[in-house]
């Protein structure tokens, strides 16, 4: 799969500039990592990208200097791209960068740079006298991330169906006996054998009274007979993440936890069974919250149905409830996500089943292929 | 080890509180994920805690409810915290709590918080009539984690410690013919293995020509007779980062390699040695560099010597150049960072050692113990 083509770039880059009218700037000023990458495949960690209306200047230091002489020389290079060198402060070479193209209304990422940068950028520009205005913009490249194109399907489909692997090596060595941190060193040496570049986010593995708590991570308890062990796992792939969950049992569960993972499956199955494009994000959450409502779980839910995937691990759509901060999306074609709704019962345990959907034209396609019946182990 | 005890936190929240008044406020919203766990043992990767001079309060969702639960029935509880549950939004709850305890003046820190957050508070607190003013403040809280306490020392140097028996199975396996994923393998197991609980870092494994690029991570290439590869790794123990950067050589060096892991030796031996309580940070880099400058490999080192280590892999000290956005500081006891200077030549490859040190009354103590010569596998 590899890196998007410059092609691929060139129609982003070009998606980009359209909204430059409505937001009433000249350049754009990208320093959220994923969005810099999103626009020119440049994969460090540090990095800005100006975008003009006929312009894009890539800013890095020297950590990355070769590594970006290297993509572009390769059939994924950022098409026109201007490299320009940080020699120390990015950013002292940011106000080079918009004092040389002559930008005068610069947009820039309001969710992502802090105040202090901005404040810095303010007073700067004001001591020098320079001619450049910055202007907050809000989901600029966001909003394109939101529907993924052909290449990123691809990706994202690749990535999931690998977990089928690593789900499966883990399946064979969970057992009462092993400790939590034990059964996460399994994942993340499958994850790393199945060819993910890296962990999407860090290993959850929740056993017995731990599973109430829905982000611990792995610890040194010691799986006992009769235990829900709640896995939760992802692996970064060309920088595209997936995420799973699957809650098994050590030995024959107790008839409390089939209740509690008949319950999550219902209000999972029904979720998804709710996605088709037009349908709101917010439709979606409450089809999984009124199953597990209706068997009186609903406070035992407390947290969303789930998020989007891409090259951020939490990103749009959320799946929640209606929330002043959060606003419904209507599902559209080419969206991923999660779906993951869960169930914790303090002092008990906790029960969360997790896969990856793409919206398709007519529905949806779960990207996850692990069986999701409660295993036993 | 575990999390500092209650009585620790009593004194860092007594320290940020003294620094009030010079602030300017009456209450501090902590919204850095580090810096809310250095004041309250919160380890949750969500939570705003606002410290007041008589109070604390930690505003944490659903998902962490139970986690907060447990902390404070523990020897590591916060001190006299309030919890306050997050239904939704935590900007929402956050002005609500203000608003409950009165405060006026409110710092907060400029240097995490994002433009587009601070504007809706702004605009919410003026929409809403309350009596709130927001006022930017930087380092307020990282001033104090420069300096490590001995809880901190002790758990930073267990960390650095375990990195020996890591390298030692990595150096085992490193062999002619493995892809560096599989180095990067064995690398993420013997973390794990070792106890900590998670990577500080995704693992950089940069062989033959990949060794130039000071951030490649792990990829396909597999290692040959006479590669130089350049294994750079680290793990997180109850909270506190260590890093590691070894260089090797896959079979015996060619002399260019030699003539280079010589000078950065030398590098990093002048730099360590340059340590001590009242030496600027500056100090520290200049030694590093003026001996490769004498090898003519100034311009092949191309990044800083060094980073401060804790709850963060990178913060503050700095180890750089002089640099009008870096202020040098004077060393002082308790300060750990690395010194980790390379040399990087595009096509042949690179060099880089790598230890971590802390700074001690008359010197400094290095607390990684993996032998620094070339090793040749």
């Amino acid at each position: 799969m590899g890196l998007p083509t410059s092609d691929r770039l060139r129609v982003r880059q070009s998606r980009a500039r359209q909204r430059f009218d409505t937001l009433s700037v000249d350049a754009l000023v990208v320093t959220c990592a994923a969005n810099v990458r999103y626009l020119s495949n440049h994969t460090g960690s540090s990095g800005v990208l100006v975008l003009t209306r006929e312009s894009v200047h890539l800013l890095v230091d020297f950590r990355y200097r070769e590594a970006v002489r290297m993509l572009q020389q390769s059939p994924s290079a950022c098409p026109g791209l201007a490299v320009r060198d940080v020699p120390a402060s990015y950013d002292e070479a940011l106000l080079q960068c918009l004092g040389d193209i002559g930008a005068s209304t610069v947009g820039f990422e309001a969710a992502h740079v802090p105040v202090a940068t901005h404040e810095w950028w303010r007073r700067t520009v004001e001591a020098r006298r320079l001619d450049v205005a910055f202007r907050p913009t809000e989901r600029a490249i966001e909003e394109a991330r939101l529907i993924k194109d052909a290449s990123e399907v691809a990706t994202l489909r690749d990535a999931a169906a690998r977990l089928t692997s690593v789900a499966a090596s883990v399946f064979e060595t969970t057992r009462a006996g092993a400790s939590e941190r034990a059964v996460a060193a399994v994942i993340e040496s499958a994850i790393r054998h199945a060819g993910y570049e890296r962990l999407a986010f860090e290993t959850i593995v929740a056993s017995g009274p731990h599973g109430a708590l829905p982000h611990h991570l792995a610890g040194d308890r010691i799986l006992a007979e009769g235990d829900l062990v709640v896995l939760d796992f992802g692996g970064v792939l060309d920088g595209y993440c997936c995420d799973l969950t699957r809650t098994v049992s050590i030995g024959p569960p107790s008839s409390e936890a089939r209740r509690l993972y008949t319950a999550v499956y219902d209000a999972q199955q029904a979720a998804i069974a709710a996605i088709r494009p037009g349908v709101e994000s917010t439709a979606v959450d409450a089809a999984a919250r009124g199953a597990l409502e209706a068997r009186g779980l609903g406070a035992a839910f407390g947290h969303g149905t789930g998020h989007g995937l891409g090259l951020d691990i939490h990103e749009e759509p959320r799946i929640t409830r209606p929330r002043p901060d959060v606003p419904s999306v209507p599902l559209l074609p080419g969206m991923v996500f999660t779906i993951e709704p869960g169930a914790y019962v303090p002092g008990f345990g906790g029960v969360r089943i997790e896969d990856d959907v793409l919206v398709t034209e007519t529905g949806c396609e779960v990207l996850t292929g692990v069986p999701r019946e409660l295993l036993v182990l």
